[in-house]
């Protein structure tokens, strides 16, 4: 960490700061230039606050040279890590998996057929909401812990581990048997739900912010690793940009970006990141070339009549030609599924 | 509401569309142009949901033409809302609020020094944090409880109404009195903590998320609103865009639009909107300017020495001089304190 | 188009609205709703401006339904445009090209190793700038008419077609010799740039602005083509967000919404859109997988010692090992060379 | 300036990095860390380019300490600049100027009657575009010369001088009579004719890129003084940001950083930055409370039959209504006209 003096800057201040920093176990190295001075520390800063060393009048900025993340951080951890769903099903570098399924789970019957159709095309995991984040409180919300329990039974007929978004920490308790934990974008700064399924060790798919930098999902991430569950799947699913023709805006060069920030695996949700059923296709295409380690798709049995985000789901023989070429192109690139 | 229909739509589509909307209750008129047929809806559209509609493969797109809250609209209610938290204090149009307080509650030392010095410079309520939605895991979390009981003697000592961050809907019961409960911008769309502080009747104060429009802002009020709870007063505290000489850009025209837009009031917090205290009093004075109904101004005895923001804390003498000011300008806006 | 009527629209408003339109030779169709009526406009609009429409204080709101760009537009032309380089090279939906290069040219010793470089890797075009858009005045400008010089001596070394910015119309005439004249994403609102270039039949490259949106960008190349030029190839090089993690966002659903929306070519320039020359393998291969109909990619014989872009820049033994990469892609993306 | 070095970084590159910066006159100071080396650079280092430091594979990161622009730098100029448009009209600290006038030049009737209303009400100069930049080739463009002889006919008529947009280089001698020559926004990185334009002495009204920060606006203005034109007005108008309820986000907080990063004058344009009419009022009373120097604002005599911008533009009975109270608010900040 480097922090640039002002001119205000006293001999009294330097010292005064250098002293500080020295009793938190920190050293500093002085460089004085003609309007500015710099302080360099060395040692661990993780736990400085920038914000606070601002709030001094003679300190004109502060920037930080390493990352504020250790758990998540490559370089502390330089092997790939593969998150173990079930015996089946593990998630990381050389594996690639599709985690398909509807919006909202609406029926029994519904949700099973759905499962059944992406499992015949090849999807490893399935997805469904039971509780679902809607701008509108008077869209749709989901059918809560009724959803959770056709999950269940889609998963018994299927053999499919599931995927389902918790918003509340209330309902953790009636996530036992769901096999990997979403946290919606809405709910990446939700520090307390984070805090909350850092403490179990279910694999948690988290998803980025609509405005967050790569950096603030790795500290979430963090938190969730510093709780001690250290099973975290990233999931890109389109950031907010000014462009309107698209309702997000696909970040593809997070993939490589987080590949080498962070050794936690990476997929992209294609569905979200444009809101359009046509582009699923193409952007599918682009994760798997830009190194991603699995896909999340919407498929919905009938997309016209969707309870939720009819826009931008499959319909199953929509995904199974997509599936057909996914698969063509995993192999190209040396994966398996 | 307006769908746009693509050259694919055939009679019996449009027929379809028109039976099913229709059946709920809504009224359509239909132009055929060359390339496209646009169908217009008359009715509440409130319920209906875009992207489902837009499922089907003949609708090129779907535009509403009304705003999709009603409890928040100031058409349904052109008065303005005038939110009482005391009996000595309300907020709305005419008056001018002024929160002021450390970004976290320290000690209690610290707390009822700041609440007696921003009261004795004209401060209407004081604020503080007890839980901290802090982005690192590693950074200070706040007092928690013992940060509330620390607020409650600062109450007990001025006389000040208390304002203070709620994050977790299981902590409700802990915020019994408090007067008034802030909802952060990390947390603007946590659903179902909106859903909950719905249910209570304290004013709620809800802060715009770093990426949400004003739409999805109004939304998240409705949320609360729709619960039963109509005592909701805005903050804007800047947005998030590519400038990166200041932390957010403080969007300043979203007070008219949002006087327009809506009967609810609206604050201004300088001092997130920038991170930089010496922003603070030139920002505060456009707020007024622009008919915002008070602000939220963070104040710290030691802002170097702050656990938390020290960047964008004023010192108690710093505050007094802007609220010297801020008084002339609010008797200038035919306002009062 | 449609135009939307608040409470203030009186029948005579909604009467000399529809007469004015009349008198343009377009019909109209009037839905009365309880708060808004609804004027749907028949015919080509392309000529109306919405922002006059939006000046009367009876309208509430005009939204467009079909595009404002005509030449450029797919629907009034489906077939792909193949645009013709040299006899050798044309650019358009089959072919893959890559466009490499230095970011300026620097001297003739330069710019020939490069060139033969890259052609030796399988380049179909030479890219260098003679005249260059530096954000500092104090940064290197390029050689100028001597940069010019340079390439076509490139060019007659190795056959390789020449591309090279333009950033003012005086210089036109400079560019006799030119293949491909690029119009940089600074100069994409650069009307009467646009109007010139118009002109001449030579392709023109033009590069997406920082912040325009896609529309925008089809717009200034309808600007080029209603002045008589049709060879206009698309270049997406990344848009400005909030990320910081890399210099711009490359928005890679460009590609396939372009391809939906226009009969123009589409490359990517990968080195531009994040200014990080590891990252330029893993985005081109995203590149190949979307669609895109070639790339433009900065290679310099030694990039640490560049005038400028340094950073962004492949040596030519990474780019050779790119090439080989891409190759293969191209192949299995069934295109060709 | 900081240079952050990688663990690739031998013994040899640093020494080959420390030699060649002394070799441009610069000393260094380095400080080793665990992971990092830091190299910190003494002296003037405006003219190094960080893109190509970064092209060192031992290079981690470059940051800058001091500001890119030395002429528009406040710390090498301290006192305000007054920018002398005629012998009565100076713009700069103290001093309140209002630019009124329509966005487009249309006939002589119209430009003379706005001129004269504009005067009455307190406007100090006249604006009016003969050359516009607009998003389709298929709109008004403007009357060119016919509307700069026009122009000046309402110069002769009321005395006020004139600000119009340049935007083409060749078009220069035509502004010989002009008093302030606008850069507008689309061409704030046209950098070409920011040269041409620093060779004149004529005052230049710079206004902000859609997307362009604070630091590459004042570079904007470095080129233009750096040719010898230190007559530079600065105009914000509105940034591009992912909200769409307005046009633009006028960023407020521009003028405060303004102020203290340069000794440039600052005006507000309230019209553009939102594109609605009815929201220019109280953004231009932001724009006096921030401490600006100035408001540009549209006037027309009929909006609705504007041939641009009219959704934008007050008529004379709206602006002179907002006249009075700015004169008002003019005189409450201790400024005058």
């Amino acid at each position: 960490m480097i922090i640039i003096l002002n001119e205000k800057a006293t001999k009294d201040d330097v010292q005064g700061l250098v002293s500080d920093l020295m009793k938190q176990g920190l050293k500093t190295n002085i460089s004085e230039g003609s309007h500015t001075t710099i302080v360099g520390i060395i040692g661990d800063v993780t736990a400085l606050d920038i914000d606070n060393i601002k709030g001094s009048d003679f300190v004109e900025d502060v920037k930080r040279v390493t990352e504020p993340y250790k758990k998540a951080n490559r370089k502390m951890h330089p092997a790939d890590s593969m998150i173990k769903v079930t015996d089946d099903v593990t998630v990381g570098e050389g594996i690639f998996n599709v985690i398909a399924g509807p919006c909202s789970v609406e029926t029994e019957e519904q949700i099973i057929e759905v499962a059944e159709d992406v499992k015949k095309s090849g999807a490893t995991m399935l997805r469904g909401g039971a509780f679902k984040p809607r701008t509108s409180p008077y869209s749709f919300q989901g059918l809560a812990g009724e959803g959770l329990k056709l999950l269940l039974e889609a998963k018994k007929a299927t053999g499919l581990p599931i995927v389902t978004e918790l918003m509340n920490l209330e309902h953790l308790d009636m996530f036992a048997d769901v096999d990997v934990i979403q946290i919606g974008a809405r709910n990446m700064q939700n520090f307390d739900l984070l805090k909350e399924v850092g403490k179990c060790k279910k694999p948690i798919l988290l998803k980025r912010g609509l405005a967050n930098t790569i950096e603030e999902w790795l500290m979430s991430a963090e938190y969730i690793m510093a709780g001690g569950n250290e099973n975290v799947i990233l999931c890109e699913r389109g950031i907010r940009t000014f462009e309107t023709a698209t309702r997000n805006t696909l970040d593809i060069s997070a993939v490589p970006m987080l590949k080498k920030l962070t050794h936690l695996p990476v997929i992209i949700d294609p569905s979200h990141a444009t809101g359009l059923s046509w582009m699923v296709a193409p952007l599918a295409k682009t994760a798997v070339a830009a190194g991603a380690d699995g896909l999340m798709i919407e498929v919905h049995n009938n997309p016209a009549k969707a309870l939720c985000d009819g826009a931008q789901s499959l319909n199953p023989v929509q995904f199974d030609e997509l599936m057909q070429d996914i698969k063509r192109r995993v192999a190209f690139e040396g994966k398996r599924f």
